[in-house]
C-alpha cells in the first residue's frame, strides 16, 4: 500500500483479525490514518488494556478483570442449575432472554479434534469439578446445533451423566414467528421428536 | 457479550474499523483475548505507532513517515508525468503494473461533495502547485472508474487544462482476458470510442 514502514507493520498486524484479508486490512489502515487518529489510539489502548487485564473467571471460565465473575458471585443467581455454553456471546444471548436465572460454564469453544481442541481444550476436567460441587442439580447444555456443537454436547453428557448429575440440552425445534413451509425438514423432524 | 469493561471498550473501539458491525467486532475481541494475545499486543503497538508517526508527504501527499517520500526522493522516476490517484492503494496497483516511471499525487479521496468532500479536502490547490513546478509536462489522471472518480477526474482536468497543462486520463476499455459476450455494453461502448 504504501512506502511507509509503520503503515506495513500496521497492516500486517490488522491482518491477525479474524476475516480480515489484505484489502480490508488496507482499507481499515487508511481510513484510520486519514480520517480517524483518534481512532486508531483508543483501540491501541483498548488492546492493550484487554491483554493485560482480562483473564478467566476461576468458577466459570468466562472473561473477567476480577477473579470471579460478577455473574458467579450474584446471591441472587439459582445455584442448583448450571448452564454450559461455548461462548461468551452465547451466555449473553442466553441472558438476554431473561429465562434463566441460574449460573454457567464457559467452554471458550467446542470440540473439534482435527484443529486440536480436545476435551482440555475447553476444560473438561474443570466442568466435572465445577458440576460436582454438591449444590448443581441439573446440568443444561446450550452448545450450538451444529455438528461440532452436538458432538461436543454429546461428550460432554456422557462424561456428566457418569458422575450421576441430571443433564439437559435445550429443545430443538421451529424458531417461534416461523412458518412450517420454510422450516428446513431436520428442525421439523426433530420438533416432531422433542414435541411436549 | 461480557461483564467486563475492558472487553466491553475493546467491542466498541473495533467497531471504529470500517466493516465492522457488533458480531465482527464480539467475533474479533474473543479471538484476539482468547488465542492471540501477542497479536492484540502488536496491533496495539502497531496503532499507536503509525498514529504518531504516519503523516503526508509534502509533494505528493501520500502517506510518509518523512518530509517527503522516497518515490518523489527517487531521482530515477521521471518527474515530467504526473499520474494523480485517489488513494495510496491505488498507487500501489499502478507500481505493482511496472509500467509508469514517473511521480504521483495522491488525493486521499475523492470528490463527494454529499460527504463534505470538496476541491479543499482532495487538495486540489495544492495538486495545482504541485504541477505548476515548471516541470511537469502531463498530468494522467487515473482516479477510479465510477461516478465519483469520473466526476473528480473531471474537475481537476478543467481546473488543470485552466493553467495549461497538458492532462490525460487513463484509457477506458474491455480487460484483458476477457470474452466480449460477458462486458457490460458501457465498456464496450467506451473501448469503441477509445480505440486506438
Ligand atoms: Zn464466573
Ligand atoms: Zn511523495
Amino acid at each position: 500500500m504504501s512506502s511507509t514502514n509503520a503503515l506495513e507493520v500496521l497492516i500486517q498486524a490488522l491482518r491477525r483479525l479474524p476475516g480480515v484479508g489484505v484489502k480490508s486490512a488496507q482499507r481499515m489502515a487508511f481510513h484510520l490514518m486519514q480520517h480517524d487518529r483518534a481512532g486508531a489510539e483508543a483501540l491501541s489502548a483498548a488492546l492493550h488494556d484487554a491483554a493485560q487485564n482480562v483473564h478467566h473467571c476461576a468458577r466459570c471460565h468466562t472473561f473477567t478483570e476480577d477473579d470471579i465473575c460478577s455473574t458467579c458471585l450474584d446471591p441472587e443467581r439459582d445455584a442448583s442449575r448450571l448452564c454450559v455454553v461455548e461462548t461468551p456471546a452465547d451466555q449473553s444471548a442466553l441472558e438476554r432472554t431473561g429465562a434463566f436465572k441460574g449460573l454457567y460454564f464457559v467452554l471458550m469453544g467446542r470440540l473439534s479434534p482435527l484443529d486440536g481442541i480436545g476435551p482440555k481444550e475447553i476444560g473438561l476436567h474443570k466442568l466435572m469439578e465445577r458440576a460436582s460441587d454438591g449444590v448443581v442439580q441439573e446440568v443444561i447444555l446450550a452448545t450450538n446445533f451444529n455438528a461440532e456443537g452436538e458432538a461436543t454436547a454429546h461428550v460432554l453428557s456422557e462424561a456428566l451423566k457418569s458422575r450421576g448429575l441430571h443433564v439437559t440440552r435445550l429443545a430443538r425445534g421451529v424458531p417461534v414467528g416461523s412458518e412450517l413451509e420454510y422450516v428446513d425438514l431436520s428442525t421439523i423432524a426433530h420438533a416432531l421428536v422433542d414435541r411436549r
